[in-house]
C-alpha cells in the first residue's frame, strides 16, 4: 500500500528522534547502522539529528559511516543502503558528549514533534525514540514526566489512554502506577487505573501485536498476593474488583498472583503480558531476564512509538562502547508494529 | 572431630522436621532418599516424623523405601544407606495429604523444639525443616508468623538478630522488612533494621559460608534509587544513612541501587548478597531466576538451619509429583554450613 503523501516506492522508514545529544543517541545511531549487515539486517530509518554532528561523532569514533542528508523522509527507504539518511534538525549549540546543555533542550523537542508530524503525515511507519534527560528538558519548558506523557499530549489523548509495556523476548509487563515514590503506589492505585491500563493492554496485544485473544496475568501488590487479607487488602478492595471489570468487557484475565510467582519460564508461558502495580515490580524481572534488549513501548497512541529502555549513559556517550542492543530490538518492534496497521496514523476510539 | 555425645563414628547427620503432615513433606523426604544416587548423593539425615505414616505413604506411592526407625539421631548416618532414617515422633491425628488437621499442631511443633535439641546436644550436624502451614500452627497456640521467629525465641534471641536469607545459584538475598503489606514497608524501614540485617548477613557470610570479606549490595526502596528525591526520600534519609553505619563497621557495602539493575548476571557477579527492603523485591529475581531451587536460610541462630523455600502444597500432597530439587537444596546448603563450624552450637555475641 503507497499512503497518498509518500511519493516513493521505497519501503517507508521509522523516524528516529535525536534524544538528549550529550548522550548516546548519536553513537548507537551510527553503530547499528554500521553494523547492520552483522547485526541480521534492520528496518529502514531516518534520523531527526543535526547532520553536522553525526558526521563529526562519527569522524570521532572512525567509523565508515556516510551521513546521507535527505530532504523529506520517504527518500530514507533507498538512501539507507548508501548511508545513514538524516532529516537535518540544527542544534542550538555543539553538543558535547557526557556534558547537556539546556540551549539544545528546544531541538530535542522539536526532533520529537517532527517525528509525530512524519507520522501523521504518513511519511513514516512509525517513531523509535532516543532517551533525553529530564533536567535540560524542563528547562526548556518541558512539562512532562517523559515521552509518554508528552506523546499522549500531543495525540491529544489522557494520561490514562496510553499505558506503558517493557518488552523483552519471552515477556511483556504493564506497570499501572511507574514514575512514582514507592510510599505513593497503594494510594495511586484504584480500580479505574487498572481497569484503564488492563483495557489498553489488551487493545494494543490484539491490535498491534495480532494476538486474537491476549491473555492478561495480573500481579498482586502484596508478598503472597496479601494471604487473604493478612498482610494488605489492595488485592481484596482495588485489584480484585479492577479484574471482573476486566472480565465484564470479556477479557482474559488472572486474579491477583503473588509477583514472585509470575515470572519464571513456565509462568511465562501462561500469559502474553502482566500488569504490574508499580515501577520496579514490572522492570525486576524485565531486567533480570534482559538488562540489555528491552524495549519501551508506548500503548494506545494513534501511531507506533517504541524506545530503547536505557538513559542517556552519558558516562559512555561519545566513546562507541554504548551496547546497540536495545535500540535495535526498538526499530525492529517499532517495524513489527508498522505492519499491522492499514495506515502509520489512526485514531481509535 | 567426635562430639562428646556422639557415640557413633557415622557422619553427624542434618535433622528434618516432618512440616506440616498433610502437605508435602512427607513426600519429599521418601523421594529425595529413593533418588539419592541419581541426585548425586545426599547428606544423610534423619526425619523426625511419624514413622508408621512414612510407611504408609511410600507404599501408597510404590516406592521402595525402607522405613528405618532410629533411637538416636547418632545412628542414622549409617543406617541412612540402608533406609530412611526416622526419629518417631507420633502424630495426634492421622494425617490425610491436602487436609490438615489442628490436632496435628503440637507434634508438629515438637518435631520442631525436638530437632533444636538435638543440634544443641550436637547430636546433628544442623537442619532443615519442611513447610508448616499458618492456620494448623496458630490453631495449635503457636504465636510466630513463621519458623525464622519461634528458632530465633528458641535461640534466646531478639527477632532483628537474626534475617533470612534466600538463595539460588549466583544469587543471595535478604529482605530487611518480609511479610507485611507494601503499605507499611516505608514505615517499617528503619536505619536500625537495615542496619541489623547487614551484620548479621555480613557475619554469616564470613563465618557460614566462609566468604572472607563479604560484598553487600543495596537495594534502593524507590524506582531509580528514588532519582535524588525526586521519587521518594527514604533513599536519603534512610538507606544512605544505614550504609554509612555499616561502612563505619568495616563492612563492604554499596550505595542504595536502582533495584532493577541488581539482578542480571553481569551484577550478580559484583557482590555476595542484596539487601532488598521488601519481600518481593527480594523474592521476584530469585523466583524467576529459580523458580524450583531456592533455599531459605536463617541467619544468625546459634545452628544452621535451612528450609525449602517452597509451601505445603496441599493439592500436591500424596501425589509423589511434588518437585524435590529445593529440599535437595536445602539439604546440601547445611550440610555445606555445618563443616564451617567447630560444632553444631555456637553462640556468638
Amino acid at each position: 500500500m503507497t499512503h497518498p503523501s509518500t511519493g516513493s516506492s521505497g519501503p517507508r522508514p521509522l523516524a528516529l528522534t535525536m534524544g538528549e545529544p550529550a548522550g548516546i543517541g548519536g553513537d548507537l545511531a551510527l553503530r547499528v547502522w554500521r553494523d547492520r549487515d552483522t547485526l541480521g539486517g534492520l528496518p529502514p530509518f531516518v534520523v531527526l539529528d543535526d547532520a553536522r554532528r553525526l558526521t563529526a561523532l562519527a569522524a570521532t569514533l572512525g567509523w565508515a559511516v556516510p551521513i546521507v542528508r535527505v530532504e523529506r523522509a520517504e527518500q530514507a527507504g533507498e538512501a539507507f543502503s548508501h548511508g545513514l539518511p538524516v532529516l537535518h534538525r540544527p542544534l542550538a549549540v555543539p553538543a558535547h558528549p557526557g556534558r547537556p546543555d539546556r540551549a539544545n533542550g528546544p531541538p530535542v523537542r522539536a526532533a520529537i514533534d517532527d517525528a509525530v508530524a512524519l507520522v501523521r503525515q504518513g511519511q513514516v511507519a512509525g517513531m523509535v525514540t532516543n532517551p533525553i534527560n529530564k533536567d535540560v528538558m524542563q528547562g526548556a519548558g518541558f512539562g512532562f514526566p517523559g515521552h509518554t506523557e508528552y506523546l499522549a499530549h500531543l495525540a491529544g489523548h489522557a494520561p490514562d489512554a496510553v499505558a506503558m509495556m517493557l518488552v523483552c523476548p519471552g515477556l511483556r509487563v504493564v506497570p499501572v502506577t511507574i514514575h512514582v515514590a514507592l510510599a505513593d503506589v497503594p494510594r495511586l492505585l484504584t480500580v479505574d487505573a487498572i481497569v484503564a491500563a488492563g483495557r489498553v493492554t489488551a487493545r494494543a496485544l490484539r491490535k498491534d501485536l495480532g494476538i486474537a485473544t491476549p491473555r492478561l496475568a495480573v500481579a498482586a501488590l502484596n508478598p503472597h498476593a496479601g494471604e487473604s487479607g493478612r498482610m494488605g487488602d489492595e488485592e481484596e478492595r482495588i485489584i480484585c474488583p479492577a479484574v471482573e471489570h476486566l472480565r465484564a468487557e470479556g477479557l482474559c484475565v488472572t486474579d491477583p498472583r503473588p509477583a514472585d510467582t509470575l515470572f519464571h519460564p513456565a509462568a511465562r508461558a501462561t500469559y502474553d503480558a502482566v500488569l504490574c502495580m508499580y515501577h520496579d515490580q514490572a522492570l525486576i524481572p524485565l531486567k533480570t531476564i534482559d538488562f540489555a534488549g528491552g524495549v519501551n513501548v508506548t500503548l494506545g497512541l494513534p501511531f507506533v512509538r517504541t524506545s530503547p529502555d536505557h538513559g542517556t549513559a552519558f558516562d559512555l556517550a561519545g566513546t562507541g562502547r554504548a551496547d546497540p542492543t536495545s535500540l535495535v530490538a526498538a526499530l525492529r518492534l517499532a517495524a513489527h508494529m508498522s505492519t499491522m496497521r492499514a495506515s502509520p496514523w489512526e485514531d481509535r476510539p
